[in-house]
């Protein structure tokens, strides 16, 4: 695997990665790939390694993910419980975290309800010189690296399944519908996406689509954005449509006037698809509120949904992950 | 092991079980107890395989035996934690096991409080050609096959250990006492015991005992089941008395007026035992609340509680379980 | 490794460990330390042996350190989860047990917030004839044995890493200060390093310190006990400072004014150091209320804090205890 031109030490946002470190990604996690249809899924390249699995946010499928994506590479695995932690008991992030450290892990693979929290732990991680690895799996509403590489490999598998790779998707146009505002999902696939050298096409309803998030970008990126109140011109011709889990549970500052509401503006449906090209695909990071961002049966047509591959995808982008930052 | 005779995918239900596979599952079993007497506990029949324990309601004690079973078959393991869980962000159920299947489980063992569940999931599953295999550990009050089936290898094998087999139990008289009702445990019983030959005698109040339980046997084996609505008939010359757990927490319905009282007319008393055949056996699926179902002293009796030899049973039935699974 | 003149079953209580077992302890652990600083991390000496961790008192840093050291070991583990159990089905505290010993657990590892329920279980245990060996990981506030002997091991350590061994405390001025009358870590920790031959002060309000504490050693230990109410005279000269955690949570009975005043008359700040010998060390049990206990400076200040090298030596003394229990 072409491992030897990685040199990042954490993952923590994707506004700095470089195309060569996309490129990488996906070849090593093509290779998994091939790995995970083997009858036995699994190598010993993580023996005796430790990866901590910190989620200060509960989470089923993303820890599951990571949890299956650590053992098919042999690591040995420890599980943070916040509900039963010492952080009941007034500890800091901080010093759980130095917990694990001193235990001997290798990797943290982190998720927070505030930004910043991995990068955080990184930085003191660094000044101990600890030689640990941070790998962020969501902090707040700022970065979800993992969740935009396999969406970055889903697509571009979607387009040449033996060789994805970045130029696959040039020119492409790619519609993120949805709750972009408390999403960290939108803010990492914007950076991978625009990259790659696709348009990336934002939708929402002015109160969760700020202005603001064409200033996340420079340059040539920046131009690759846009932004619509409306989903129409959004799906006008698109290849590729991203819808975003409406985050019910974050809804407190009254955003939309109600579910049927928003579905009735915002949901993907048959008709609305009608507006992309004719091999449109459908994205959901997940989990998925069925009627409200897309109707049921798009979710559940093979021709059209990606959702089963994101899935599939993560765990081989997350083996390659902490493959990639074990060896630095 | 005498596996290539056994073409079921998914253990659902005892209801439609035949005898050439009761006999396969005790006879894998036996092979596995040998196993679990050797120094070395493990094989590698499931290496690299990934097993997917969705307990919708929450459980020690199977998931434990289903943990256990499957690590000593060397399989990976993911636990799926309600409590935690995408469901409380809206997901349904089939997407939660479409999202482990995409993730690469090859089996699912699921619990859930709604009976049919786990069929359900597993109409999925076929539908989508994905090859998955179900286990059912518990579906409302509806099925729970592989206490049955755990319960059937510790009864057989308290009559030969050596060789475990269904006509061992032909003619034996067997009493089901408890909470008929509200039981799983009762409902897959009735249908291995009298498929294995075995007079099946059901005591319980009437609120805990319907009528309509004649009904779901046919032929033969509706011959060999009784209802009594005193226990003393059912327990007269019994070979064998299996107490049922008095579900307190679905004690809604007002049907006992106290537990003091349902001990005094059902539970399991010294005195009450000796109404059986001198060698009676007592067995209890558990968790027990003593001195309601049954006496703490007798509990503890080794040479009339097959408590212990149940749970033990428990994990060689459940390694045999996934192993004739895992191979369809 | 020493272990053929090790005889205990089951690690309960410090109070009657002999010089011998303590040296045994040490030299074993030093032994694990070796291999953790090895690429792969791991022996097969618990291979197919099962360790149930059965924390009825939630932990996450006791129980992570039992888990990675089980998994280091090569054993199986159980967790078993308070929340989701069968004690809320009314299920006793043995009768959950004696299910892990009928499914085949040879290890359990026991926390519970009541003192005595781990000698309860050891008791049951050899009644059966078990085989199974119990280790207590702390019980309400009587004993944490574990906890001690990491302490143990780290203290001597610093005084000789490769060879650390009980005679390097002799004569060593300790100071224990703060809770210590709701703390398993102090009467543990009182046990082994006055048998070491260290002279242990304890520092405490009167109404955390009373004076029966020098009444659980007797001939020589005795004569190596000190209590202070003041917190000077303890530090005096001292070679070590232990605080201990100020359990916040089981502050019931207005022990303390409130926690600026205990900072301000217990807190281990640079200051109060300046009593002790220039080459000083700090320890802590964690989890650590920082600005309480100690000031967070000392706390991340690698020339005076052992705190990271405490949960380092968790792991080697957790491999050492369950190692040699299991060849009991």
């Amino acid at each position: 695997m072409a491992t030897n031109i990685w040199t990042r030490k954490h993952i923590l946002s994707l506004a700095d990665f470089i195309l060569t470190e996309y490129e990488t990604v996906l070849q090593t996690a093509t290779s998994f790939r091939e790995v995970l249809s083997r009858k036995t899924k699994k190598v010993p390249a993580l023996q005796g390694q430790v990866v901590a699995n910190l989620f200060f946010e509960p989470s089923t499928r993303t820890r599951s993910s990571f949890e299956l994506a650590a053992k098919r590479l042999s690591a040995d695995i420890l599980n943070f419980a916040p509900g039963t932690s010492s952080l009941t008991k007034g500890e800091t992030i901080l010093d759980t975290a130095k917990t694990y450290l001193a235990m001997g892990a290798n990797i943290m693979v982190i998720r927070h309800q505030h930004a910043g929290v991995p990068q955080m732990i990184a930085r003191e991680m660094d000044r101990l010189n600890s030689g640990v690895s941070i790998l962020n799996a969501g902090d707040g509403q700022h970065q979800h690296p993992s969740q935009a590489l396999l969406d970055l490999f889903t697509l571009t598998s979607v387009l040449d399944s033996e060789n994805p790779r970045l130029e696959l998707l040039t020119g492409k146009k790619i519609a993120i519908v949805g709750d972009i505002l408390h999403s960290r999902v939108a803010r990492s696939n914007i950076y991978s996406l625009t990259a790659a050298g696709a348009e990336v096409h934002l939708a929402a309803p002015p109160t969760l689509l700020p202005k603001l998030f064409l200033d996340i970008l420079e340059g040539k990126q920046k131009n690759r954005l846009f932004l619509h109140w409306q989903i129409e011109p959004a799906l006008e011709n698109a290849d590729f449509v991203m819808t975003l889990r409406l985050q019910k549970e974050r809804m407190t500052g009254n955003f939309i006037p109600s579910l049927r509401e928003y579905h009735k503006y915002y949901g993907i449906t048959r008709d609305r698809l009608k507006l992309c090209k004719p091999e449109v695909k459908v994205l959901h990071p997940g989990p998925t509120n069925r009627g409200v961002e897309i109707t049921s049966d798009l979710m559940d047509d093979p021709n059209l949904s990606l959702i089963s591959q994101q899935v599939t995808s993560g765990v081989a982008i997350r083996m390659a992950l902490l493959y990639l930052i074990s060896n630095q």
